[in-house]
């Protein structure tokens, strides 16, 4: 079997899918996207991703689009693809039009799921740690909505790599902390662990949120507040959270050790609980 | 002859021109785009566009792309379309290759290009003017480059719609009047004219360019420097500018008349200048 695409309602090769040049998708970047775990055959918090993508389309008013159908497409092409650790890469667009900066009134949103072969299982243990360099945060004013827009993104990762680090920490006015390229961003101090509040700023991350709440259940606070890049140098811990990276511990900041310069054990808790999540998911 | 597309050297319908979902175009908006004015059957102002088009991809280090090639294909696509008063969008995009932030280290750039008919001929006399909102500009910091990152352009023209006016201008922090959301802005008062100097928070437009140019060969000043929405509120005139654009009167903000509420003599000498150099192009 093939990696695999869903469109229209069909099953074909990646290779095969298309969109129109008239895409809003591609003349506009008016399109918003969800990037989904698939773990032993199944996608991982599948409901708070479509949550978060009715969250994104209804921002930007995009035309209605079943939920439904967009949950059967994903099931139904990851399930074909046959592959038991899968990324499953999913984007709506708002439609096709004649080229015009105003969308017009009536679209057709199009769906487009690809699914590949995850490059590692997401059960395996924790990664030794990477670097990462910060960059200042030039990105539009709304990173909270997941649109295609991630042209600085790849721009931050790119300068990461030529630094010979592994990602980029984007900061905002006056060194503020605000998340990575495609990963959120937490510290840990003396015990407590701190990451960005939700604003306009950050993306409302999924593996942020099942953290903060099951922190939150067994009565242990995650601190949602700003801060800036001398306090995550001076930090015990750093570390990336998302749906692909899971909990990436980051030993050194812009050539900067931080802590012992090795992952600790609030990296590690928070991977344990996420993998205790993805092995007991309904 | 239908509205006609051009890629990988080959002329079809528009309708028929597709990219990859995985076109870095789509996935990450890691594409740029120019606009070109048809007019009796040529390009307008070509070469400045195609130098545009090279320093945006030089900015964003893309692989390399034959200008020479690109020409060839916009000269003879729009002369295949045999539309005498055209619209044509050229977009070139990182290329393809399975999802990742980090573009691979060789990509084959892609290039399309679609020919439209113009809704008017650009000979056409001045309009009687239009309105406009103001909007904070939410946009990334590099619009200085020719991206595809649009939607916050989409939004606004999207808002100014919903307001009954026909535009909207970006405003950077204290209220500085950057452009609109696909031309420049420009202001007259005591008959001098002023426009929003080129920075990485403005699009160096050509239309601005030519304008500027023929007025410092007359021994005119163009003031580029920045100002306030407040200058602009007080203004004897504000108008647009650009490709598809030409000079467009702005004669209310925000509800507010500009000057005498109608179109002024800086923004008429503007077209008047404009149509010239249309008219006897080489």
């Amino acid at each position: 079997v093939p990696e695999l695409a869903y469109q229209n309602g069909k099953i074909l090769p990646i290779s095969e899918a298309m969109v129109s040049v008239e895409d809003r998708g591609y003349q506009f970047a008016d399109a918003v996207y969800e990037v989904i775990m698939g773990s032993q055959g199944r996608p991982f918090a599948l409901q708070k991703h479509l949550n978060r993508l009715h969250r994104s389309m209804s921002a930007l008013d995009f035309p209605e689009l079943s939920l439904d159908l967009v949950k059967e497409g994903i099931l139904k092409v990851n399930e074909a693809s046959e592959i038991p650790d899968s990324v499953i890469y999913l984007q709506v667009s708002r439609g096709n039009q004649v080229r015009s900066h105003l969308p017009e009134r009536e679209m057709n949103p199009v769906l487009t799921i690809t699914v590949r072969r995850a490059d590692e299982t997401p059960v395996r243990p924790l990664s030794p740690g990477v670097s990462a360099i910060t960059v200042p945060d030039e990105r539009w004013g709304r990173c909270d909505i997941k649109t295609v827009q991630l042209l600085p993104n790849a721009m931050a990762k790119t300068r990461a790599e030529k630094n010979g680090a592994s990602d980029a920490i984007f900061l905002g006015p006056e060194n503020v902390v605000r998340e990575a390229t495609s990963s959120n961003v937490f510290i840990v101090k003396d015990g407590v662990f701190y990451t960005h509040p939700l604003t306009p700023n950050i993306l409302p991350g999924i593996t942020r949120e099942i953290f903060i709440q099951s922190q939150a259940k067994a009565g242990h606070e995650v601190v949602e507040e700003i801060f800036s890049v001398e306090r995550l140098l001076g930090a015990d811990e750093v570390f990336l959270t998302g749906t692909i990276t899971r909990v990436l511990p980051i030993t050194k900041v812009d050539d900067i050790p931080i802590g012992t310069g090795r992952p600790g054990p609030g990296a590690a808790a928070f991977l344990e609980l996420l993998i205790e999540e993805i092995r007991t998911q309904k």
